[in-house]
């Protein structure tokens, strides 16, 4: 990938604008997605004996609607139907991973709504801990992978989340 | 601080609940987050000659909009009004720097807003550049102080964001 | 209907799950559901001469409005277009009976939709009586019909709502 | 209680209004509602071994976050902030009881948050079992008890849910 | 009015803020505003006799409801409660009165909720003509009065709607 | 077209509903709108060396984000996905001029979309100068174009905005 290409959400003019999708044919749509929130705070800990654990259960719903919340959060992104929406947590001790998949049948893409899946989730842990660790800080908030579109499947090189 | 504190978002059953505030007095509140998004598309490049500019207009309505959505999409947060919302964004060549202050008189803290605020204006620069450089990265989103609140001030010691 | 059926929403861990539906082709779906408020109140009284009779109205608004939320309100919902709403609210003296079609195009079913629409109707009904009447009670919410989809029609076997 | 009481969300012409409250001044609020979904389908049976569980979780989720949401679904009522939400959820088989406590300190009461919140809770458990289930069946939703406001504390007095 | 005042939402550099309100008492505050549709639909003409008149009743309701999502959509706007909403929708021949008035008790005023829910109003009589005159036009969309605040009681001087 | 066009959104009892669209088959629609704001405040004296000038971009964003949401402020209508949404505004002294066009492949138009928008747009322009210019005003919303669907395309006679 060079840098020739063109911002296709900025015009030449340098204005913002929802790009006009309808030329294209829905197609299959996926894209991955994760971050990790770093925290002294040990929520694993809480984990085996507490069969609620429901940070994690609150993390993972908060990503899952979060995600269909992305069109009316950015204001780049079309509106569009789901067909899955899946986010997994991982809490080790200091080190809580997080990762998302979201399918669609679409003209568009999914990757804002695999990040901002992985961003509320992520948002969700700290909500939780916040109290305990203000110094929680969330990283690596990146798409790993996608498929579908005209533009063909894409994975990131290097190992994400580090 | 030290890990004796509670997870006052966790009963003692493990489960998550929204906690009861109604004893607290409504103070005033303010938060300081930051992140930045690493990327190799020239989002400064756009600038001097581009008075529009427009992703990172964008970035800053996003972060406030989100804002006020914090409620509606963290389970753990008190909905509540705002007093302020600010965001900036900086675009560096290859780092855009983003933080955000929230304010608010109420019975609890708006780091959650914050927090959020920054992760939307981070996630609205993105889609504006995904299709350029689909490795940007959002990085180091943190808390970096709060005041008021019974718990008093907090500034986070390490450099943030570095 | 036996119980061996799986619990589709949840995987074989027992985790919640936004069910993948892009191997399904969007088909016809239409879903009825129903429901009753009891009251003491007599909101029929404010009927033939109050050419307003607006908490009737209201709560048709209210279900029509709230069935197109129903993704942004329960987790296990997939977002979609819907083709049509309906809401029709009968008020007799004492018993104000609830239903709703709810129409779409779609790899899912609308029956939560259908539920939603009945819910909200009846709770914008009891919205305006509960001053009046605190014992208002919502009951017999209840799927009543539903056809297209793979699993074919159906149809609620026993008189409901009773 | 008698029935000479106005319906206060009607005006003499029989228009729906949101009635005025600048009057009125914040005080304590507390309401308590309850509902039971009727089910073939033994969601009790995922439980002991299954230390996720996820289908209470995310009704207990779904009926926090509706309640945040109730003004923007019923037409009639104040959006307020709420200082508290809590929703229980107990499954047992072929019974599963949800009741939800919510607190503000506001001109209004939060009698319909608290329904919301259960309403939303029992939608959640429906969604998650309607596939194995499609005659499940939400019953009993009934305020049980309020505090605060200028007409006073009230209970229900008939037992509820029964 | 002279026009040396700042434009108060813009920075020193131009930049759009939402102003920090924190310093600010809450005080009451009400506005009034007002708007036309003019039309060659004889909406009125569904009256008398049709005791439903839906479209009036849909209009005054997605008033009130838009009111309450005015932070939501109006970047600038600060979230608050909201005492009380109004919307009044007169449907003479060919001319649609729309008025409406919100009250709180806050830090910020409540114009631009007045004139959200005023335009809501309007475009919802327009969605239901609109097949029947894609012609028809909203007018006269303007604040008519507010009380309260710092800077005190205003009134249109014109007359308006015209 | 004359006036014995139904409208199409009242029953034959007067009642208002959500049309039902399961039979029509999704066609590619666009629909252009417009509306002037008329105000004594120079928006347009902040313009060139005021290389932000962000009420004009928050215009723009806050009418791009209120279209995706129009059905869930208008009752009567359907959700839908958008291929396309722009919004222009022309800031000169007086008056500013809003445009906005909205695409979708659907079994509705999107007429209503492209309304919004500019009212939007328009009404977050007054929330930047309503201090300045309590009297800025809006008028001349209305439908100047559409195309797609099987009534045809249609534009609007006389000029508009005037």
């Amino acid at each position: 990938m060079t840098m020739e290409q063109p911002f296709t959400h900025v015009d030449s003019t340098g204005k913002l604008r929802m790009v006009d999708v309808t030329p294209k044919r829905p197609t299959k749509r996926r894209a991955y997605a994760g971050c990790v929130v770093r925290t002294v705070a040990d929520l694993a800990a809480l984990g085996p004996s507490a069969n609620g654990l429901d940070p994690v259960h609150a993390a993972r719903l908060a990503g899952i609607q979060a995600a269909k919340q992305t069109a009316n959060l950015i204001p780049l992104c079309h509106p569009l139907d789901l067909n899955e929406v899946q986010v997994e947590v991982i809490a080790n001790a200091g080190r809580i991973e997080i990762s998302a998949t979201v399918a669609a049948t679409h003209r568009t893409g999914v990757e804002m709504e695999a990040l901002t899946a992985c961003a509320f989730a992520a948002l969700s842990i700290v909500s939780s801990l916040v109290d305990v660790d203000p110094n929680a800080q969330i990283d690596d908030l990146v798409l790993l992978r996608k498929t579908g579109g005209k533009s063909g499947d894409w994975g990131r090189l290097v190992d994400a989340p580090s």
